[in-house]
């Protein structure tokens, strides 16, 4: 049986991308409304797994999805880093100079906005989803429009791409999790893999705290390669810390500073242990 | 003359009774389409001051706003926390029996889900603001339809309060800061004063980067409050961190901090140092 991977957005998106990466070019991906149907969805075993954005380069962190990290109880079973390339999409026979409204997501948009201001005959108009634009599009059979999404938008709904890569940075990628019901399997070191620990803690309410946390790993010479702060639900101006490490659970002195970060922490939980990305 | 504050929204926004609460009651509060505005808005010398938030209890930080901190060169003088009460408001006659139909910002809607699942007959309206909901449903004499927002609003526009506080959760709170021109003034150290100093720096890309900069504080028992990390724009992950710690930039142990840190990071740059909060 195929494995089946939930995401959220239309067939198309860049979510979708991720999800091949990471689970196969044979596994079914499952489109879901929202986040929070994504999570769900495995949690109650509808699905086998789920693709989820945490951050993009140029906009931050996803905190929706670092907060449903914390809710729901799946693991971190992998990473993949997605160029984020807009293209210019419209109905097969219809020409650039035709188009006078552009849809799309408002992120992407935002992320055009050159192509946009060089191309003020076009109306920008702000819609649910960057792949759903193109999926309307096509069905509505719009002459005088076109959407701005991934050529695999383009690709499934039988568009076509008028101007590749209209972003205004090309520096823009999305990190992206797979993630798993916990237990079903663990990821085994790998002498030749570089592996990645994501982890969540809360600190004790004292000066000097987090640098405690910290020393956990700069004692031990790991690589911190990112740290996030959300706040603590019910504790106003208290937080919660994401915290990626390069080291495998499994290494020795990964689990000797993962035991001195239980020591020094209030609260800690391991999220996942996967391969790093590149 | 009377202090001019822009804020982002329209009159009666939360931000206004944080501009009060800053700027003093006799300050002309003056509001803004974007937050871009309100910073372009003091750069520019059209009002001497501008309020912003820039966390809030369930949401976290405003990252717009942290990343126009760095972009325009304004000092924070200033920290306050309202307390967020959404209300229930229509016009004066309308009984809350009723009311089909509600409107406010996304956020505020999501924030009173309990009170809106125990009304299912009111359809919720996303609007793009709250007080602006208040406006427009006065404006409109709407008889079937209310608005969420601060008792501010409803004052403001002649509306009547239904229902008081309907926010699902009362640990909701925002944190706004001053912002003015650099230069214009700077704080004194009053002995009787807590103070706060805001700084972003970036980190050298070698393991145990951020620790070192965290030492800094903790080496010297000063008490950090909060740390951000956003993206770093033309370097893919990598990051800026924002610092806020309890001190004043003329301590001598404040200074010694900012000196040491300035050693070990790559960039560094103050925000601001004000009297804190509560």
């Amino acid at each position: 049986m195929k494995r089946t991977v939930s995401f959220q957005g239309e067939l198309g998106a860049f979510s979708q991308v991720a999800a091949h990466a990471l689970a196969g070019d044979k596994a079914t991906p499952v489109p879901m409304p929202t986040f929070q149907d994504v999570f769900e969805s495995v949690v109650s075993g509808k699905c086998d797994a789920a693709v989820i954005p945490i951050e993009n380069t140029l906009h931050g962190s996803i905190h929706d999805n670092y907060d449903h990290l914390l809710r729901f109880d799946l693991a971190i079973r992998g990473e993949t880093f997605v160029r984020i390339v807009h293209n210019l999409i419209a109905c097969p026979g219809v020409k650039q100079s035709a188009i006078r409204k552009i849809y799309s997501h408002p992120v992407a948009l935002n992320q055009c906005r050159h192509f946009l201001e060089a191309n003020p005959q076009c109306e920008r108009i702000p819609f649910y989803d960057t792949a759903g634009s193109v999926k309307m599009i096509m069905e509505k059979d719009l002459r005088d429009a076109a959407a701005i999404a991934s050529s695999t938008a383009a690709e499934i709904y039988g568009a076509r791409i008028l101007r590749k890569s209209i972003e205004d940075d090309r520096a823009n990628y999305t990190r992206f999790f797979l993630l798993e019901r916990p237990g079903k399997k663990k990821t085994k070191a790998d002498e030749n893999v570089r592996y990645k620990t994501s982890v969540v803690f809360t600190v004790k309410n004292i000066p000097g705290a987090l640098f405690r946390c910290l020393s956990a790993f700069a004692l031990r010479d790991l690589n911190m390669t990112k740290i996030e702060s959300r706040p603590l639900r019910g504790k106003p101006w208290e937080y919660l810390f994401y915290l990626d490490f390069h080291g495998h659970v499994d290494d020795p002195v990964s689990k000797n500073a993962l035991n001195h970060l239980a020591e020094v922490a209030d609260m800690l939980r391991v999220l996942g242990c996967y391969p790093a990305a590149r």
